[in-house]
């Protein structure tokens, strides 16, 4: 291995929270965001949340000079949110939309409505392909009781085989968004073992930031502490994750985020902190891999074996969610049905006379057309909710199948291993730093 | 470039036309099915339209012996009826639901539900690594006024975004299913020149079946010929397509398609015909490509040429299914403000009293309620409905937009021809047979 080219590469990472007339001083913020990026010239740009297209243009027209490249992607009813910015031609783009992504009749909460998705663009840094990946996963609105960790837990685990799966002609993988994940949350293991991420902020040389990191800090004005609760301080939940290949060493030289309030300014950019990292990458001359010791193949064994266990954790997770939509399905399904024989009554009592009893004492009319409207109202409502909940069923079971296809398939490698199977393809060193990313299919 | 190891794959693909209780003969033509798979030992088999997952059990317990390993993937309401069975280990499976496929109220056609998207699995056959993928995409209902073209468009669009960003790694590429698409269609042509995937149909040495390779017969007794019109004798829908890589050559030895009738059986095994195609690979020992000459340069040319036109008028295509969606979201919107207007008027009548004009002359109550139920069904069906349309919108945008990115990236790469970009990018032989199939992102 001999270092020969060194370029540096800066990657800015933001959660806008740009809901316009619902956010507070959006577009202010979104001012001083484009003032930032014209001024700081970060290779590339992933935001987040910028749910309106207009706000998006205006930060294309900001940064034309800048970042002459740039791409939106769309998804859901508003939009997935997520804009890229680069200085980088952007080669090719696409879209991998979750197929779980929380309940449209939880409007107050909005994530079904936004369509979350992981976007990837595919740019050329010299001579380099660099996969760049841009995400934000469903919002954890309360952690003690998260109905929503069965869904974070499926995106998280298509987010890792849409990386795994389509970054294998990449020299250089970046992802950065908001994952709503703590660092050691099951979704977060998942992606960073599968995929052999690095995460910018323990792999850093130097960091300047909010203590322990936190993108979501209590001192942020238009964050409400409590919400943070039990995590006084705050939440680490935005990152910037990276991985090089045989061919590019990736280092990050370091990594900063801003700390609640802005100079000059009366407030921050946003109600998440910005992530800002500095990646050194240097282009290696030979082919890295080939002859493993010992001593690696243990440990892409111990990786196997650690991959084995969270992936069954997460199936695990998909199983308690599939029962729960099993269980809503068959209660929309009882509540039509009854709708339905509340219905078949009305419309006997109004064509069998004998029914209606006693002249003297009808039915009150209005009454009846009262139930006669609940009951329709009844039966739309539980079919509409049958059909979601059949696809979040379909969703979960499939996320299920897929995953104990997985684990057969980690498990059937790790008997493999004392007989030597052919280890370059678990054990191979990615970019000269960790000896042992796992990457199961190539 | 020379042989060293020869492995013969036997392919097969079949709509199975799997609609429990609706389709004729399901039960029996399952059998049948079994039978045929479980005789003729296929490498890899690929089945669309197995809505039923206990037909899929049933199937995977009968082929238990000679096809071990399965997969059956699941989304939508009723399942994307897509499963694949293999003599070879699968190791990774991989869902891509389109973005687009038709609409709920369309329910007769049924696309909707059904979920459509394309599978992958990857499995090793000796040391190649065979990325397998099945597609179904939305069914034509009328070639002449076809309202789902943009979706179907859309969804050719994704699918070979997908198997080009999959793919990098694999040694033998493998599409087969029913792509409800001509072999001269618009989707079609996207599909092939994109990813460099070859029909096995045009390529075989040796073909054996319908006339013209069609797949959907006229003579079929599950099918009425006057659906097919004006092709008389039917059209070729269903395809095995196939490239290889740098490692492997891949020759179509045969291909052949049942043609309607199967001997000593009242009927034939589905609606469609079942393609069986004999792949031969050959390990290639040393690495094509390199040194390309000035022909391949300009057959690169040509072929990036060809695809900016064929993405132009994808994104025409796409543009008029946009205009359609639009058009229907603001019929939705104005007949959603009328219906409010109406019940707004109704309440105004009943809460003013003078609005009642004179009292010998009331609105008749009973149909004063059916207004005000019609004027609720409206307004609910029509927030629905424009919330479906905005998704439909969201998703026809966004593919504009990449394919006017993809229009963008291959222009700049064809003002670079004349002055000698690294056309290994461009043009690289895949298996040496076909000098310039092209991967603009590897």
């Amino acid at each position: 291995m001999a270092d020969s080219n060194t370029i540096r590469l800066r990657v800015f990472s933001l959660n806008c929270w740009g809901i316009r007339y619902l956010s507070k001083h959006c577009r202010e913020r979104y001012a001083m965001i484009g003032e930032l990026l014209s001024r700081e010239e970060h290779d590339i740009v992933l935001l987040q949340e910028v749910w309106s297209e207009k706000d998006f243009l205006c930060l294309k027209r900001k940064l034309s000079s800048t970042h002459p490249h740039s791409h939106y992607f769309k998804s859901g009813v508003i939009g997935s949110g997520m804009a890229t910015f680069s200085r980088h031609r952007i080669h090719d783009a696409f879209l991998y939309r979750y197929s779980l992504n929380g309940y449209p009749y939880m409007a107050h909460h909005g994530d079904w409505f936004g369509g979350k998705a992981v976007g990837m663009v595919i740019l050329n840094i010299g001579r380099l392909a660099a996969h760049v990946y841009v995400t934000h996963l469903h919002a954890e609105y309360c952690r003690e009781k998260d109905s929503y960790l069965p869904h974070r837990v499926v995106q998280a685990w298509e987010l890792q085989q849409f990386i795994r799966h389509t970054s294998s002609g990449a020299d250089l993988v970046i992802l950065a968004g908001d994952l709503n994940l703590h660092p050691q949350d099951l979704g977060n293991r998942l992606l960073r073992t599968y995929t052999g991420l690095r995460d910018s902020y323990t792999e850093t040389a130097k960091f300047d930031g909010c203590e322990d990191g936190i993108t979501l800090i209590a001192d942020n004005p238009f964050i409400n502490p409590k919400e943070l609760c039990p995590f006084e301080k705050g939440i680490r939940i935005d990152y910037i994750l990276y991985k090089g290949s045989g061919r590019v060493s990736i280092q990050c030289e370091s990594l900063s985020t801003t700390k609640g309030s802005v100079p000059d300014h009366p407030f921050p950019y946003s109600d998440h902190e910005a992530l800002s990292a500095d990646l050194q990458l240097q282009t290696l001359t030979q082919q890295a891999g080939g002859d493993e010791t010992r001593g690696e193949q243990d440990c892409a064994a111990g990786k196997l074996a650690e991959l084995v266990d969270i992936v069954t954790e997460a199936r695990t997770e998909v199983k308690v969610g599939l029962y729960c939509a099993e269980r809503m399905r068959y209660t929309a399904a009882r509540t039509g049905v009854m709708g339905m024989a509340l219905l078949l009554l009305e419309l006997a009592i109004a064509a069998v006379p004998w029914l209606a009893l006693r002249a003297d004492q009808p039915f009150p009319r209005a009454s009846f057309y009262l139930l006669g409207v609940l009951c329709f109202a009844i039966l739309i409502t539980t079919f509409l909710l049958y059909i979601f909940y059949t696809m979040e069923v379909k969703a979960l079971q499939g996320a299920e199948d897929q995953m104990r296809l997985a684990v057969g398939s980690l498990q059937e490698r790790l008997r493999g291993f004392p007989l030597a199977q052919p280890l370059n393809r678990l054990c191979r060193p990615l970019d000269g730093q960790d000896p042992c990313p796992l990457e199961p299919e190539e």
